[in-house]
């Protein structure tokens, strides 16, 4: 199976991940290893430049025992003038066992997997969906809640331009919780609040990073501007219900998207529990692809 | 062994390449994997750009159960003025148990042969060999006519620049194929053909990519014009054997040195079952090398 | 254990290492292979480019079963504003069993380890420490030599922005020789001396790199210049003592800092042998890291 979309799983699907993340994650800190995927070939096809996600996905394939082929970004053929499509059919008769793809265009993954014979995990594809990302923040909020049904999730920031914000208000939803888009008008949907009202009251608070490109040419890059105007302070997080959780998919700017204290602070933020759960999810979401 | 040119193989070494090449084809479309190559190293050192043949190589190796050290591009010595010799002398101190080369200098992977201790395989150097190329491709029209004895083989484009038009030629005439070259005249030989000269009755039609940078220069880059004046369009398939097949060992550049439609014609296009032949030719050269 | 520093080892650690690459050598040289560190991941963080550790690092990993994970370069958060610290947390929650840092920062390993769970390597860390690269001169030299105590080893070249140096001033001494810098006045510490009285009588005569940049700021890059007034040349080397051997850390710039006949005076040039010993000792910290 593909996973391009939230939309493409299933209710047991989605349960059967989470699921068994926490157990790779248990896993993982025991030290316990798999051979489940030994044998297996998993292309990591990344035309953006991605630290985590990259890292993550190439983690997850060995802690499983698979192997990892990694198509480096200065060597795409696509700067030669090939298309996606003959790039996929290459790829494809390589015969991979998987293909991970991040592409900075929207639909990308989903254009990849009509030719690919193997399941394609969309690893994020411009500003449409980002589903690993979604299950990772599930599996960590639940974790931390133990559920999901009935919260409430503030996602802040520059919504419009988020596959992160996309892939999250599909699933996040889909397990019961009422999902609150907050920003600054120029990069949320018409219909969405201000950084304020989205927070008033969450559970979870999820801020996404700014790109430095929007700060400058619509939000004004004066030192401490967007953090005073949108960002995460502590004044907004009182706000916040008194349990709240604090979530970043990483990379944060201190000082800009959130204070920096409120990252670092051990009873509220799960920003590194969100990676732990990354390389989990992703094992996961492997496992199901493959098995 | 090294396999640095066409001319370092015997016949029966060729005759076991291609037979181990159909075998280890049926292996990876089945699923069977293997550990042959378990606990050996292979060096890919790739100074050029390649999508293709780099993760070609890499899946072979892993398909083998061997683990890969790639030399990213971008870390190269070379650039801090270290001559070719002494990286090799580094590289072969480390002892890899076969290194995989790939460089713009004509007789790079020959230089490097004569200090490791390990098999060398030579993976593209400048405009002289290629030789897994030729071999995945005598495997690929083995693969579709049952034998390359007596076929006419059209080679078409930029001959004069091209390690793939240099080893095939060498190859697939030792395998009893007769073979004709056909391109622009600034591109050719003195004693090469038109390219419709060269498609005339031929069984295989073999187009080159052309370089965007010899458009500009040589044969003009208005829209269409290289297509119309020595691409494969329908008109000089026609002229073609009636069963005649298509290849490319890509990237391809659609509707300059190919219709776009031929390329994706199943019937006639071997295009992909080269990219699949590909990796199973690089297995049988690294199993030969290595075992 | 972390190894930022030479001085994070005991003697009998040392011993221990040493007497490891020794076995690991003699190993890698019959094909012996190992399986001591399967299902264990490195995490290779390289921010400054380097083919010989970086493939050095990843060989000794795979030769132990390791897998690998590599940080392309280019993808680095860092150039996203992420802090240090934060690629550290980052890093850290994806569970590596062990990481090996490269960074042209004074200090970032220490940085790096203070939050790492897992054991730290310091690959090299700007003018500060390069522990492996000392290990391995040991290694290299005790192999030759059969012991340490006793030797005088002059180290010569830009002291003051090598880490190389740095480290083996700390270890070479420890180990019972004795040291002598020399180099150009600009480039080494006060009390240090010229490069023929560093020379003089000398048993291990070790010529670092210069970099480019520092010929043409500080000491004039007219052809041989370097070479004449600070290189190991055949007179220089004729007041060193009779039994005297020749390294180099590499990348080597031929006719700058050596002659180019010395670096293949294979009676003399224990160069490559470095290399070697560079895999066997990276082996050895890997294991004594994990195990």
């Amino acid at each position: 199976m593909d996973l391009i979309s939230i939309d493409d799983l299933t209710d047991a699907q989605i349960a059967g991940i989470l699921d068994r993340a926490d157990r790779f994650v248990a896993d993982n800190r025991s030290g316990r290893t798999h051979e489940r995927l030994s044998g297996k070939i998993v292309f990591n096809i990344f035309y953006e430049n991605s630290t985590r996600t990259l890292m993550s996905f190439s983690t997850a394939a060995h802690r499983l025992g698979a192997s990892v082929v990694t198509l480096p970004v200065e060597h795409s053929s696509v700067k030669k003038g090939e298309t996606l499509e003959d790039t996929a059919r290459t790829l494809n008769a390589m015969r991979p066992d998987v293909l991970v793809i991040r592409n900075s265009e929207n639909g990308t993954a989903e254009r990849v997997a009509a030719i690919m014979d193997c399941p394609v995990i969309n690893a994020g594809d411009g500003t449409n969906e980002h589903p690993t990302q979604a299950l990772l923040d599930a599996a960590t909020i639940r974790a931390h809640f133990a559920q999901i049904q009935g919260l409430k999730v503030a996602i802040c920031g520059d919504i419009a331009h988020s596959r992160v914000a996309h892939s999250n208000m599909k699933l996040l939803s889909r397990l019961g919780a009422t999902v609150r888009l907050g920003g600054p008008q120029v990069l949320v949907p018409q219909d969405a609040l201000s950084v304020d009202e989205a927070i008033e009251g969450a559970e979870v608070v999820m801020m996404l990073r700014v790109q430095r490109e929007r700060l400058e040419e619509d939000l004004g890059d004066a030192p401490g501007e967007y953090l005073r105007r949108y960002g995460l302070t502590a004044d907004r997080l009182a706000k916040a219900a008194p349990n709240a959780v604090v979530m970043h998919p990483g990379p944060m700017n201190r000082g800009v998207e959130i204070e920096s204290w409120i990252a670092d602070d051990q009873k509220r933020s799960l920003i590194t529990l969100q990676v732990e759960y990354g390389v989990a999810v992703r094992m996961a979401c492997l496992d199901l692809a493959l098995t």
